[in-house]
Order: C-alpha cells, then structure tokens, then sequence
C-alpha cells in the first residue's frame, strides 16, 4: 500500500516523482499563531539544493518553496500547511536508456514487480528528490519545538571517519560535505572526487543530535522515541542502518559500561554517559537525543552492471543521468528535518497525554 | 503518548504490567478461516519462555496462552482475537530496594519524568515481559503467511561472534542461545555464564531471515517495508540498533561492490548478492529480508552504580531480582515475531492495493 | 476489514463475543495519575446490565469488570489498561435453530457474506453484548473529562415521544426506561409490555447532553466534533440515524429560524438559541452538545419472517433466544458512554494542538 | 486537533482556504494501473461548480483540476495523486465588514475560540469551498469502483420534499437543483428565488444511494460501513443529520415492519425491502446503500442578526458577500463524492482482509 503519510498528531503528507511538475508536503496538526514565511523554510531547503557543488549532482533546482495554505498575516492558522516546490531542470531524455532495464539496487525492479508501472524519469517516487519535501516540512517542525537544536552531520564517508576530537559545530557549514572535522573535510574531497571522476558511489554515516528535548518525550511501546525515530530515519531514501546512542556497540558491551550513572543534579538527574543516546523505555531521559544513519552508495553508478530488461532478458546497465556520488551528504538536512517532525510530533502527544 | 498498538490493517495491541495479574494481546484484522488453537500458539511461547536454562531469568513462568474471543469451531472468525497470558510468579518484594532509586540505563526515571509514576515491581509496563504477548500474537500473523519462513538466531554476545562458516540452521534450536554454530554455543556457556556469577551482563545481536517473501510487498514511502521492520525492531526492550541487509556496511561501500546484480531467471530476477537485504525502495525484491539488531546488555546488574532516589539524593544500587543475564537470547524469537506481524500486515496491505 | 479500535490519541479497542468465555476493552492514552478503581466503572456497567426490569432481555450476567493493567496504587499509570468482564450466562443451545438459517434484520447473512462463518450463538461479534465493554471503557473516559456532565436519556420508544415540558432530569434514573417524563415512563410499561408479549419489539430514539464542554474541542475537518460523535453513534448496534442540534429539522428550516444569535455573555458569548447542538464547522461553541440516536427494534422477534437458510433454500424463522423488547433503552448508558469516548478524546487532542 | 485526512488504505488529505491562492488534495493508496487525467476530474467538479445558475453563489470559479503528481503516461503509479485547484474569484473585501464580528450559526465564533485565529475571508479553512477537494478526491475513488453506481438527490429544500411516485433519475441532471421530479424542481424555483431575494436561505435533505455494492463490504465496529458515512456526510459542511435506510423512522417502527425479509435469488438472497437501507451489523447486504443527509440553511444571511465582536461587545450583523441560498444543493454532488471515498476505501479494506 502507499502510504505517503507520517506522523501521529503532527503530521506530513508529501507528494511527487522526480520529473514531474512539482512536488510538495501538506503539513497537518501545527499549532496556531506560530509565525512562518517562506523565509523560515527555504534557508533549510537550501542546504539541501543540489548542484551547489561538485560533490552533489550537477541538477539545477532552486528548490523555490511556495506556501499555499495555513497561514494568514504570517501566522499558522492550525490547518493544514500546503507547501510545493516546481521542479524545473528535469531532463527525462536521460532516462530513456533506464527505461527497459532495471537498475541493480535501485527501487526499479521492485516498483514494477509491485505496481507494474515503470516510470523511469530519475526514479519517479523512489527519488531522493522527495526528500526536498520533507525539509520544507521539518522546518515548518523546528518552529514548535523552538528550544530544542537540531543538528546533523556526515561522520564517515566511504568508511573514512572523521576524528571525535577534532569535532568543531562551527565547521560544519563551512564544508560542502557538512563534516565537523576540517582535516577530514580536506580529505574526502579527494575521496569523492575521486569516485565521482570514476563514475562510482560512495557510502556514509550521519550523526543526528537533538539538544533540549525533556525528559518524558516518548512513549511505550508502539510509539517509542526510538522507535519513532528508527522508522523515520530508515524511510528516507538509501538509509540501511539506524542506532540510537551507542547502538551497535551496545550489543557487544557488559552492563556495567553500558549503564549511564547519574548523580543530583540542578534539574533532575546529572548522567555521567550517554550510553542511551537519551532514551530509556522509548522515553526522553532529558539527555542529548544521538540518532546514527547508515546511507548505502547511490545506486546509479556509470560502471556497466549486470541486469534484466523488463521481458526478462541480460543486458548491462550503466547509469548515466546526474546523480550524487555520495547520496549521504545531502542525507544530513534530511535526517535532521526527520528529527525535528518526529520530536514535534511527540511533543504535542506528550501534551495530550500528561498536560 | 501511550501508545500500545502495532500495524495497519493487520493490528494488534497489548496490555500488562511484569507483576500484574495478567498480560495480553488483541490480534485485529485477522483474515477468517484460519485454523487457529492455543497449540499453535504456545510452542512459540515456550521457547521465548524464561526459566528453561541458567542463561535466563529463573522467574518461572508456564507462559500459557488463553484465546478468549475470535475464534469459533477451531477457526478464525475475522473479528479480534483476544490472547491472555497469567502472570504466576511475580514476586514483588524483589523489587522494594528498587522502589526508591532509579536504576540507570532502566526506564525507571524516564517513567517517572514522563508519568508521575513509579511502578517498581519489576520496571512494570517497561519490563520486557510484555514480549510475551508479541509472541503470542506472531504465532497467529505466521499463520497469515504460512509460505513465509521467519528465523533469528544469536550472532554474537558481548562481541563473541559466530563463524557464518559454520552456520547450521539445525542447531539453532538445541541449544540454549539460538546459536547456530556449534562450537560458538560452547564458548557462550562459559561466557554468559561468567557474566551471570559477576552479577553482570551482556549485550547481543540478533539476526532475522524472512524467506518466501514475494517481490512487491512494501510501500512508499512512511510505511517502507525497511522503515516498518526498523519500528519494529527499535520498540523491542533493550533494542538500541537495527539494520537492513548490509547495514553500516553498506555505509562505508562503493556502489559497485554494494550492486546486487542480477541475472534472468526461472521467477523474475536470478541476483547475484543480497547487499540490500531483500528491499529496495522499501519494497520487497523477493530475496530474502534480512534484518539485523542490536541488544544492549541487561541494566540490571549486581555491581553497585551511582543513582539518585526520586527524592534527587545521591546513592548506590545494585540490583538483585531475577534477571537475563543476556536479553538478547531470549530477543530472538521476539524479533522472530515482530518481523512475522510486520509481514503478515504487509501482506494485507499490499492486497488491499494491488489486488 | 476488522476494525476495533475507537479514537486517537485516548483510544479503546474492544474484543469478545456473545456467547465467548468473556469480553473486554483495552484503553490506551489515558492521562496518568487519575484515580481508578473497579467502583468507578461497575455503576456504570450496573445501568446498562440486563435483566434488571422484565423491559430487557432476561440474560442475567453480573458483567462484574476486572481491571487487569494500566493501575497502580489505586492510580492510572498511562499504560494501557485492560478491563474484562465474564460471560456467565450464555445457553448457546438457544440459538441452534437459528445456526443454518439468516434471522432478517440481523447482521447474520452479512457476516457470513463477509466471512464465510457463521458464529450463530446470539449473534457473536455483532451482538449488542459488546456494549459492555464500551460502557466499561467509557466509565475511564468520564475521569478524564471531569468537568463536563454527559446525561442520556430516552426521548421516544416506537412512535411515542416524552413531554418536552414535562422533562425532568431526576426521573431519568427512576424508571426501567432513562426516560425523564414519569407520566410517558408509565405509558412506556403497557407499550413495551405489550410487545413483549406479542413476540415483537420496538425501535427508540435516545438523546445525549454533555455540558461543560469548552469552546473550540473539536476540529476541522475529517475529525469534526460532530463527524467524531456520528461514528461513534453509528457504530452501536441497532442505530440507524444521528442528529446534532436541530438535525433534520434543519433541513426544513430557514437561516433567520436556524441562527444561534448571541449577546456578551460573562465568559464567551451568551447564545439565545442552540440550534446547532454546540457545534458550529466541527467545533463545540461552550453550549450543550446534543446527540441524537435513532435506535431500530430488535430484529429478533417471535414473529415467523421469511427467509433463507445458508444453503439457499426458503424457509421461515422465529427467533427465541432472550431479547430485549426494545435494544433502544438499553443504548441510553451506551450512547453516553460513546459521547464521553469523544469528548475525552477530542480533550486531549485539543491539548495537543492548542495548549 | 486539525486533521484533514479520511480513509484507512485509500485515503485523502485536502488543504487550502476559501480565499488563498489555490487548494487541494493528495489521495493515497489508490490502486496502480487505472486509466487517469484531468478529463476523468473535471466533470463531476463542473456539477458541484458555483456560479451556475442564480441558485448559487455568484463567485465565478472554473473549478480547473491540474493532477501533480501520481500518474504516468495516463495511468496511476500507485503513488500519491496530488490534485489542484486555483481560485480566481476572490474579493477579500467583501468581507471586511466581518471580520471583526461573529457570524452566527457560522464557524466563526468557534475557530477563534480554538485558535485565537479570526481569517475572516469567506470563512477560511470552514468555507465550503473545501467541499471541491473533495469532490475531486471522489472521481478518482469512482474509478476504484467502476461497477457501484453512486448517484445524490435533492429529496426536499425548506421541508418542501419531491413526491417519490414522480421520482425520475433522467431528470436530476435537467434542472439546478439536481432535483429527480420535475414539479418539484419548478416550486423550487420560486421558493429558492424567494429565499435568495428576501437575503434569507434555506436547509435541505440530500439522499444518496449506492448501487452494486457486494455483500460483504464494511466491518465490525469502529470502521463500520454506516460509521463511516455517517462520519463521511457529518464532515461536510452544514450538515446536522445522517440517517441509514429508515433512519429515524425505524425509530419509530415495529420489528415486524422493519424486517427486511429474504427469498432465494440468483445471486444470493432477493431480500422483500430495504429498511436497512442495505447494511447490517455495519456489513453491506449487496442491497442499494440509501443515506440521508440534512444540511442547515446558509449561515450567511441579509437579515441582521445579534451577535458580539472579538472584544466581545454586542452588535449586528447581516452578511452580505456571495453565498448560496441553499448550500444543500451544491452537497449533493459533495455527499456523492464522500460516498464513493468511502466506498472504494471499503472496497480496498475488505480485499486486505477476506481476499
């Protein structure tokens, strides 16, 4: 089934394929009287564009949002927020060589083998390009929770880390790879230089932090926090892994360094760790929220692959079109807009429930 | 918000608290006509059932199960199956020490944050005694899906992994780990065991392997098949990470070695690796799901922590009760039957649209 | 599609059928720290109990309620809270008769066009038996809304209407009828008898008041106050129509006769009229909310109808099994269960969204 | 709380206000492969279009369609269909001498209370212009269902009902009242104008029936077929009452008279009447679906009315703008539309769960 919808009392709906006229989110749910622009929205949907940089496909889109409804003399109204962004470089003529054939580890094969539609225009629905909409919903999100900070970064790329003592939050808009490490910044542009010149991909890992939010966010056992936030995280595009705090880690620990120790503090308890990356139960413990991504290699790689053609037949693909060679750069502002729709719509059901 | 209820069309929902009378599950949306009996129920109870070796709790439990409604004449009638399991050996003043002080890592504190409550007799509705219910209510979504088979095992404990060499899907059930490796098995003898006389613990992964799933199961884009298994997983007790196929893996890969290629064959695609984990676009490719997830070590451990009482003075706990030593173990056939429920709605769903 | 969960984010699912061990309702989202206890619901539970007057059907069932989760130390703890009542009245070897053939009016042939079952021991899920379990659950929702008074009562059994000049609140519960007109109360004894008797039965019209609401619950569109109280009333058994203020009425009428004016009032508006039953674009305007249920007669009667049996052929039925003469006055305490269901419902959700 | 979607699997979100710059609707869920464009649209939104004849508001809007997003070469993707409507008629001015002051029996007075928000331009977010979303939505549902027939009347305006003996289908579309008996629809003409030129308005009764619906679609209980009409029509603006089959009258009737006896027929049970009006225990019987809808007179009256400003002082007001007499007319096309949304939802429920 389709279900183009997230969120529980806070809630986005997006809508739109990659070459199509436009797409868009309706955001449902937001308080009134909070004030929101255009303005408010586009500085996220910016770091997001494409082609400002050779690391990000070469696709111009200005990515202009317009605000169709929910708002009245600049404040929301507490109906819904229609938001739409055109699209304007699409190039569907560099698809048509995809059209007869799957691309291995793209959605093709299995949008087709589940709707029998091939709509091979830069991946229709399947497109990253949806993930513009998601922005432009979280920023509407970030005006309702405005004490929590919200902030990503690329921590790995191709499996090249960044160093944790080096980690500086000024740096991370400095760099067209969001990585808090000057050093490391440096490096991967050769690294993704690289493999952009080879026609190849490259993997990476985002960290999401969110600073602020109290504990009691969340919820057992269906709506967890953590929960929440793994089906977020994992329903964007190219996402294969989520941890929450130390995450996998976890898995190969004892208890007594896994336990986060708290001692009296000013406002509740001061914990000497994170270990729980700010969750216990599906609730917020009042600690950082640390939310880890995984994002594959983009799929579209100009190394001829072996396929089948719709009726059934070998071929080779190479995918040529215009493509991120690493998909998980501009993977940080989406995870993050995850983040702040998922706390916002927690927030208000705390609310609901506790007063 | 609480929020006890799991799935789309294919829904159900749980009720109980580790030291109440009872514990439960309502199975909705069940197709009718499905022959349906508690024995087909209780041998998936049993195996996650505690108290069968030295390597979990010695709570003892009989766990069995009671079909209260929705069945008539051995078969399912389509409307909600009402699933109760008693609780037998609560023994609350276990739990009295713990009463006053919050027990790190524990969802006690976050609780109390959230609720204004603090059930301490046995963490209460955060104990993962509730995985009972999931359990029971897996055993009827397998029934939904009967040409799917679902499996988990024990990957590793406290970072000790298995040999994939050695990988034997008969010894899974024969010994007390859900280890597939023989001699991996004996090793964690000795290792669970040494962890359960220190009064400490273990974390684990757990991997799971759905065969049988057709290609187009799934859905874009906020109910991906990848984003509803990560839920689901991440709801689970003590779950801290999760991943589709390759996981982190796949984030420090190039495109080419991440391609899954594929080659014509007898029922669509022949692929030549399964990198993606059988989902591509959220949507099944018809290889097998693999999931992977990540249990943190048990927070109750006999070594003294630093904590606060809820009145926010400083102290020590060490936490006595009857414990897993290991979670994780006994997390296998709980993520067994999350990714059963997970499918079994799915399956519906992907009806419901595509006929 | 099965379908037993009612509300948002204070949400209730119910299970069990007629002639089943027992029935029940786990309630999700309650607000923590209420203080509940089974004495809270049973009075509720006592109204609508059968066999109480010769005006009902003659099944005696103590419907004692058990709460078996979701409290603690006398407290709501905002885990979900479990409540279930036994059957210990069925005599299923009433309904053999009716096992092959489709009693007309019933929901007997729709069922089992549905689900090929056919669960004839007194209807099994689509026995007005479930209503319990919505009382029960109800009797919660009423702790949650404290400040507002919702009052049911009967306006109207087979054609013959109470005195509107003649209402009296404190009659409502001294007759076996709600009814608030002592001298229609009398009427309704020889009318309601005398169907008995002649193996017939009655349809009613029962109206709901909740005072105290606050101006602006409620919300546009698809969860309108009034779309909310409409499903909630449809969903009863046995209704076949719902009003809101003037109803149909206002259908008839012009906008200078249908206007609720208003006048400064000493907190809101002061309104000459309620026209529009507290609801104006599916929002409560501070005035009484005014349900309207239409109740059809029992379709079980003694009465021989034509019909046909599962195998297709003609016959005819006469239904004995034990029935109320008129389902209507029994749906008075259900009806207001229903409305405080809502109304606690669109509390917390106001909450939410508002503040 | 705002929420502006209907459906379980096929599912619609609208958006936009009677005065911003367009509004809208995503539909979700909706089935891959069925032949779409705008043509398929337009149609039913040109019957519900004001401006038609001098029985309507004298706003001029085409009403044009433009689909988004969800289809592909003619066909849907199974994707989110995103459809638009641009206003052109929008003099804000006209409604300037409201906006300080509460219409009654107008939405007004509530939102504020609700959102502390006054956009008093045509009624913002609670205009009825809304309804064209719908309206929209539904041609698409239509195409889920192409073998259901869905047809509304007008069955009476200001209690002047048709005479069913004349009723004649060929004749709903022959006149602007969609009016089946063609003496009626003449009275109508001069009560309506009558109405209209004394700035007064008036209610009316919309009847829809849906024919060729399958036993067997609906479910027990909260998702009941009859709930969800009646949630479906209550969500329309204006309306105040829903009635099933009898509705009200069954209120009033005898078992025996309400039985809607059954014979054999060719394809299942020919039954003797429709009392039900074709639901039973909320499952269709494979009888024509029958509900009523009341719908009160337009607020928007000449006649001066008591009423308060926001800062509460007492005044008057007479609404002038453009305004439909009788707002029931023009939600005969809109209940139809609500009908077929339901319908096809049903449709995809029931193949999720009986196959």
């Amino acid at each position: 089934m389709s279900f183009n919808t997230f969120g529980r009392v806070f809630r986005f709906t997006t809508w739109g394929e990659s070459h199509g006229p436009a797409l868009g989110a309706v955001v449902d749910g937001c308080p009134p009287g909070l004030a929101l622009a255009e303005t408010d929205i586009q500085p996220w949907l910016d770091r997001r564009r494409p082609g400002q940089s050779r690391f990000t496909t070469q696709r111009r889109e200005p990515d202009q949002v317009r605000i169709l409804s929910g708002v009245f003399e600049g404040r929301t109204t507490g109906t819904p927020i229609s938001l739409m962004i055109e699209n304007v470089d699409q190039r569907s003529k560099d698809y048509r060589e995809v059209a007869e054939a799957y691309r291995p580890g793209h959605a093709d094969y299995a949008y087709d083998a589940k709707y029998g539609v091939r709509d091979h225009r830069g991946g229709g629905r399947s497109s990253a390009r949806e993930t513009a909409a998601r922005v432009a919903a979280g920023a509407v999100a970030r005006l309702v929770i405005p004490h929590v900070r919200v902030r990503a970064w690329v921590e790995a790329i191709g499996g090249d880390a960044i160093d944790p003592a080096m980690f500086d939050d000024a740096e991370i808009d400095c760099n067209p790879f969001f990585c808090p490490d000057a050093d490391t910044a440096v490096r991967w542009e050769a690294l993704v230089d690289g493999a952009r010149k080879a026609g190849s991909s490259l993997g990476a890992v985002v960290m999401c932090e969110a600073i602020g939010v109290p504990a009691g966010w969340g919820a057992p056992l269906y709506a967890k926090l953590d929960a929440e936030l793994a089906a977020a995280a994992m329903s964007i595009n190219a996402v294969k892994g989520v941890e929450i705090g130390d995450g996998f880690a976890a898995g190969a620990a004892t208890g007594e360094a896994n336990a986060d120790a708290m001692r009296p503090g000013s406002e509740g308890p001061r914990f000497l760790a994170n270990h729980a990356g700010g969750i216990a139960g599906g609730i917020a413990t009042g600690q950082p929220i640390r939310l880890r991504v995984a994002f594959k290699p983009t799929s579209s790689i100009l190394t001829p692959v072996e396929t089948i053609t719709r009726a059934g037949e070998a071929t080779t693909i190479a995918t040529k079109g215009r493509h991120d060679p690493c998909v998980g750069i501009r993977g940080a502002p989406v995870v993050e807009a995850m983040m702040a729709l998922v706390l916002a719509d927690q927030a208000l059901l705390h609310r609901a429930q506790c007063g």
